[in-house]
């Protein structure tokens, strides 16, 4: 297997969409995953990782691709009994998941990192893109709201995004350690492209880029850095991207995205609704048709961020370090 | 609720039939079951207690009546994604049981006591008799046999009793403390009673005899104490009882449960094929059908024990403190 030659910054289901079409795209190992784990918490007194989980299933072909995320031909007979029993049953955990939650416990209990873990669970799914958790350390989301400090599984999942969204901390974050696996890589200096995936900025991807020592280790590797914009016509697909960009004082727009990004950030893969107001940055950028409904979608975002990613490269570009 | 008259000390499926005979026959709240804990495990990073959950779904109405534990209804969705998952698979734990595992994993894990989410537990099954594990602290039995030092379900389950057993070791039993549960019950001095049912006397008694101080806590109560034999013609009825008396240099017969007991019981209650042999014994004896199949057969051996005790604390029967 060749050395992973393009690093993808993803969150849950939008990110697992794009690694599928770069999964398809690239020669096998091509690919390394660097996964917000800010969204993990514990739950029946299990670790969860909604994220890792997602981009697993995507890549092992296991998702339910109705909902993007879980197993598919799921059963849910020990959430039936959860909730029988009087316990906390919104978080839908189904009976196949749950089997890989206990052995992720167990193991993490035993002392094995969360990138040993996943790493382990990739290949016996099969997968030959390599799944890296942004961290070992735990980092926990908490969003401050009207209704209170919200940890973000309870804001996410069970108020369904409703509550307006004053500020988000990561809590853990400043003490969080880069993944060991990432070190690894780029000390390898394979890489030849870092992509960040149309996943939400704020929930997703800004903890990833938070993790102290990330961005100037990254950076460093003077690569083209490449971001999806997760918006199409100013809006998001789904998920809370655009109403949490706007409660907390963003521009719910490209732009918005851009200037978000900008310190990072080296040309953006924009959707063609957004192409009006895409004139305006004064950044590189491609357009495409973002949405990702099929295998071809998902193929054609791949593409598109991939040619841009050689474009710079074989360009005069310089990037501003 | 009347306070507990009766103390059952007990294993796991044929203490929990005994039990279910004494609970009909009691008034609610008169039984007490003191229930062996050695044989409680960690499986799938989970806190495993199979006698005190045989108890529960018995005494809750839940358990599976075709085997004697677990629960009915039961299925398996869990342990065949273990299975797919190659992860161990061999003591089977189904998708309800689960929930109750997971449940009693993260309390105890965030600090409750055994004692005290047993208690709710049989509060939430709506169970009258009160399930005391006979210690908070783990104790783990482990069997030295000709195949090396087995733990008890590897030896019990994985193996079904088939190595020869050499000796029989209760790890950390000489640092468990007695169950505060029983403290506060033996100050109450509500207790008529004690019952050993007919469990295995060196796998499920001898344990809950062995917590350091437990012995002379129950003497000091000055109440009969009545052992029901669990060998029918001289032979269990299922399980190893037989085979691992004798491997240990045991008579499988009454006269070797009466001299494994011969410090502790008063009197017993002996099967009718075991009359003859029984005759030979120097302590009071009850004679019945102790083969429990039917609700009926239990509340009769209940009934034998009960009488037992009411003829020995009426008669001038005195203990030898």
């Amino acid at each position: 297997m060749t050395l992973p030659s393009v690093l993808l910054l993803s969150g849950g289901v939008g990110g697992a969409k794009l690694a599928l079409g770069l999964d398809r795209m690239l020669p096998p190992g091509a690919l390394a995953m660097l996964v917000n784990t800010a969204d993990d918490f514990e739950h029946w007194g299990l670790r969860i990782c909604p994220d890792l989980d997602t981009a697993l299933y995507t890549l092992g072909g296991l998702v339910d691709t109705e909902q993007g995320w879980g197993r598919a031909e799921e059963s849910w007979n020990v959430l039936d009994e959860m909730r029988r029993r009087g316990n906390d049953s919104w978080f839908k955990l189904g009976d196949k998941d749950l089997a890989l939650h206990l052995e992720r416990t167990w193991r993490l209990d035993a002392g094995e990192t969360l990138t040993e873990i996943s790493a382990d669970f990739a290949a016996r799914y099969g997968l030959s893109t390599r799944l890296l958790p942004m961290s070992d350390d735990p980092v926990a989301t908490e969003l401050e709201t009207a209704d209170g400090l919200l940890p973000f599984q309870r804001y996410f999942v069970q108020q369904r995004c409703e509550p307006a969204v004053r500020a988000v901390h990561y809590r853990g974050l400043t003490q969080a350690k880069v993944s060991p696996a990432l070190l690894q890589l780029l000390v390898a200096n394979s890489l030849r492209a870092i992509i960040i995936a149309p996943s939400n900025p704020v929930l997703s991807i800004a903890p990833i880029l938070a993790v102290p020592g990330l961005r100037p280790l990254l950076r460093a590797a003077q690569i083209p850095i490449i971001a999806v914009s997760p918006l199409i016509g100013g809006r998001a697909v789904k998920g809370p991207t655009s109403k949490l960009m706007t409660e907390l004082g963003m521009s719910s727009s490209v732009q918005g995205i851009a200037s978000f990004y900008a310190e990072f950030v080296d040309a953006f893969v924009i959707d063609r609704q957004d192409e009006r107001s895409a004139a305006e940055l004064a950044v590189p950028i491609a357009l495409t048709d973002t949405l990702m409904l099929t295998l071809e979608d998902r193929v054609r975002v791949a593409e598109a961020a991939l040619s841009l990613a050689q474009r710079l490269s074989t360009s005069d570009y310089r990037r501003s370090v």
